[in-house]
C-alpha cells in the first residue's frame, strides 16, 4: 500500500447536506493535517443523539452541509508539523472537549474543570482552529466539521489536542463509546458530583447516559438507585446495572419530585441526574434533591432557548444545582484510562452496544436504530 | 426583688397588630416556660430586614397580631421541665434555625447541613412547639410567636434547642447581631462556599449581609472582592471592609453578569453571591461566576413566588447554584464560637451598629432607620 502522507484522501463519507433531510454517502477529499493537526482513519463510529439532534434541525446553530459524528475509534493515518503527541499508527479517540495543556490555559490547569476552551470558536464554526476546512465534496465545495470530530468519514482530520491516545490493544469497536455517553454519565457520578458510598441516587431518563449513570453510581456504592423514564422497557437494563426502584412518572398522581421526595424517601436523594435534556425533568430533580444536601446534576442538553427555573427557596434549603460536560473527565488525560478500565474488566460497557452496523452507509440503519427508541448505542464499523 | 419564676410577667412589647401598620407598644403576659422552653429577658434587640418584611405584609405567611425580632441578646429568666442545657442568668443568643442534636435527626447528625427541622412545622405557624403560644395581650388574647424568637419584647419564650448559649463576658447589645445577617454572611463564605486564598469574588447587595460577606472573604484571603449595588453610598464601608472594586449596574450599558466576566475577569469569578433577594440579581450573580468551577450563592430572600431562571447551559459548562440558610453554622454549636472570636478581636463587627435606641418604643426608631437607607443594623437596648 503506497503512502497516503501529505496527499488529499479520497474516501467515503455521510454528508449532512440540510437539516431534516437524509445523509447521503458521497465520495469526499480529506485534505492533509495542517500544524497541530491530525489525520486519522476511523475504525468504528457509534451513533449519539446529538448527531440526530443536528440532523434533525433542532440545534439553530447547526450549520450544513457538514460531516456528523463524535463517537469513535481512529488510526491515526498521518500527522501535521509540530505534533508530538501522537504518530503515525497510533490508536486514538477523538474527543469533543479538548485538552491543550498550556500552562496559560486555565482549565487545563485547573484540576477543577475540562473545560479547555483552546478551540472553542472556531470549533463552533465547524472550521478547523485555522479557520478552514480540510473536507471537499465531489464539486470541490467545503464541507463543515462538526464538534472538532466529524468522525462519519473514513478519514477526518482533528486537532492534536483534541485526540486522545489509547491502548493499541484496546477494541476501537467498544472504546469508541467513551468518545462522549458513556463517558458523560460515568464521570457525572464519579468527578462531577463525587457520589459516596451509601448515597442515595435519582436518575431521570434512561437512555445510554442514564444508564451509564446508573452504573457509575452502582460502582461507586450508592446504597438506593431510582431510575426515571416515562418508558417502562428501559427498566429492564436499569434493573440490571444496579437500579434498585424503577418509577414512570405518567403514573403517578402527584410530581414526580414529591413521590420522591415524601414517599420513597423522606427528605429526598442525595444525588439526581437529569438525563433527558427536558427543562421540567431538570426542575423536577433538583426538587426531589435532598433537603439540607442534595446535589442535582444536569447532564442533558436542552432545547436551543428552554431555560430552567425554582423557587430559590430550594436553593437557600440547601439543594445545589450543577452540570457536567462529557462527564468532567480531561480527555487526553482521563480516556486512555477509561478504556484500560475496559480492558482490565473493570468498566464493563458491552451492554450498551444493542446494534452493529457495516460500511459507512450503515451510518443510516443507526440512525434508523436509534430513533425506534430501543436502541442504546449502535455500531458501526467503517 | 422577687423570683418570676413559674410566674406569668407582664411586661412591655411592640406588637404588630396587622401587617403595614406600625407596631405598638403594649403591656403583654409572658407565660412560664413549658417543657423543653425557656424564658428569657431581652436586653438588646437588633432588627433585620425580615421582620421588616413581615411587618409590611410582603410574607403572605406572616401571621398577626405577633411579635417580631428575631436578633437579640438575652439572659435566662427561667427554665421549663427537663432543661438542661441552659440555666437561669445564662447569656444566650435566641437562633431560628434551632438544633435538636437528637441522633434521630439527620440533619443534626451531617456536617453537611445545619437545617434542623425539629419544630419546623410549628414555628412556621407562629407557635411554640406544643402547638400553643406563651403570650397573651391585656385583654388575654394570644399574640403569635415570631421564627421561634419574637424578641420585641422585654421577655419571651423559646425553645431550649433553639438557645445558642454564650460566654456571659460578651456584650449582649453586639452579639445581638450573630442572630441572623451577620452570621449568615460570613457562613456563606467559609461554611457553603468554602472560599479559598487567592479567590476572585463578586458580592451583589451591599447591605449588611453582603458586607459581611465582603468581611468573610476578606478574611478568607480573596484577592480580588466586587461590590454590586444600585445605590453608590455602599461603596464607602465595602471598600473598607475589603472590596478591591465598586460596580454600580445602573451605570452601565451592558448587563452587569458581561461586565464582571469579560471586561473585569476574563471568565467570571470564583464565587459569587446574591445579598438583594430579587430573582434577576440572583441570575446575574450565576451568570458572572466562572466557566468551569465558578459557584454562586443565593442568600437573600425572594419575595413570594418568584422564581430564578437560567440557561441549563450556564450549569452544563461548570457554574454551580447554591444557597444558605443562616450561613450553614449549627446555631447551637457555633453561635457561642462566633461570639469568641468577637470578644478575641478576630471578627470585628462594630462597623454593622450604625443606630441605638433605648426602650422598646425604640423599635419604631429603628424601623424608621432601617427604612432610611443608610442604616446597617439599628440595635435597640430594652
Ligand atoms: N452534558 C454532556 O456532556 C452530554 C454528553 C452526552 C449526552 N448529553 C445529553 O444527555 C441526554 C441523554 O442522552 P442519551 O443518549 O441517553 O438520550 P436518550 O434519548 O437515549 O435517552 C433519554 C431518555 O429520557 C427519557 N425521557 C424523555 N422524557 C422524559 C421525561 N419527561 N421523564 C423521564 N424520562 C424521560 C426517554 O424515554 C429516554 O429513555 C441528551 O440530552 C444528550 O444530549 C449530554
Ligand atoms: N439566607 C439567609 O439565611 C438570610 C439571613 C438573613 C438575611 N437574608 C436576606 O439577605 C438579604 C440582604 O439582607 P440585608 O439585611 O443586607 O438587606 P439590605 O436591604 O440592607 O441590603 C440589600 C442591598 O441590596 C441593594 N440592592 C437592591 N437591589 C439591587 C440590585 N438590583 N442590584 C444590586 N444591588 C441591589 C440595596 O441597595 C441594598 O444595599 C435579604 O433578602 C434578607 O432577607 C437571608
Ligand atoms: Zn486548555
Ligand atoms: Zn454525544
Ligand atoms: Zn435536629
Ligand atoms: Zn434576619
Amino acid at each position: 500500500m503506497s503512502s497516503t502522507v501529505g496527499l488529499p484522501i479520497k474516501c467515503k463519507a455521510m454528508v449532512a447536506r440540510a437539516p431534516k433531510v437524509p445523509m447521503v454517502e458521497e465520495e469526499i477529499t480529506v485534505m492533509p493535517p495542517k500544524a497541530g493537526e491530525v489525520r486519522v482513519k476511523v475504525i468504528a463510529n457509534a451513533l449519539c443523539h446529538t448527531d440526530i439532534y443536528t440532523l434533525d434541525g433542532h440545534d439553530p446553530e447547526g450549520l450544513f452541509p457538514c460531516i456528523l459524528g463524535h463517537e469513535a475509534g481512529c488510526i491515526v493515518e498521518s500527522i501535521g508539523e509540530g505534533v508530538t503527541s501522537v504518530k503515525i499508527g497510533d490508536h486514538v479517540i477523538p474527543c469533543y472537549t479538548p485538552q491543550c495543556c498550556e500552562t496559560s490555559c486555565v482549565f487545563c490547569q485547573s484540576p477543577k474543570s475540562n473545560l479547555c476552551p483552546a478551540i472553542r470558536s472556531t470549533q463552533g464554526q465547524g472550521l478547523m482552529p485555522d479557520g478552514t476546512v480540510r473536507f471537499k465534496d465531489s464539486e470541490g465545495k467545503d464541507i463543515f466539521h462538526f464538534m472538532g470530530c466529524s468522525t462519519m468519514s473514513e478519514y477526518t482530520v482533528i486537532a492534536e489536542i483534541s485526540c486522545a491516545k489509547i491502548n493499541p490493544k484496546a477494541d476501537l469497536k467498544k472504546a469508541c463509546l467513551f468518545g462522549c455517553g458513556i463517558s458523560t454519565g460515568l464521570g457525572a457520578v464519579w468527578n462531577t458530583c463525587k457520589v459516596e458510598t451509601n448515597s442515595t441516587v435519582a436518575v431521570f431518563g434512561i437512555g445510554a447516559v442514564g444508564l451509564a449513570v446508573i452504573q457509575g453510581a452502582q460502582m461507586a456504592g450508592a446504597s438506593k438507585i431510582i431510575a426515571i423514564d416515562i418508558n417502562k422497557d428501559k427498566f429492564e437494563m436499569a434493573k440490571k446495572l444496579g437500579a434498585t426502584d424503577c418509577v414512570d412518572p405518567t403514573s403517578l398522581d402527584i410530581p414526580v419530585q414529591k413521590h420522591i421526595a415524601g414517599i420513597m424517601t423522606d427528605w429526598g436523594v442525595d444525588y439526581s441526574f437529569d438525563c433527558t435534556g427536558n427543562v421540567n425533568v431538570m426542575r423536577s430533580a433538583l426538587e426531589c434533591a435532598h433537603r439540607g444536601w442534595g446535589v442535582s446534576c444536569v447532564i442533558g442538553v436542552a432545547a436551543s432557548g428552554h431555560e430552567i427555573s425554582t423557587r430559590p427557596f430550594q436553593l437557600v434549603t440547601g439543594r445545589v444545582w450543577k452540570g457536567t460536560a462529557f462527564g468532567g473527565f480531561k480527555s487526553r488525560t482521563d480516556v486512555p484510562k477509561l478504556v484500560e478500565r475496559m480492558m482490565n474488566g473493570n468498566i464493563n460497557i458491552d451492554h450498551f452496544i444493542t446494534h452493529n452496523f457495516d460500511g459507512v452507509l450503515g451510518t443510516n440503519q443507526a440512525v434508523e436504530a436509534l430513533h425506534s427508541g430501543e436502541c442504546l448505542r449502535a455500531v458501526v464499523n467503517y
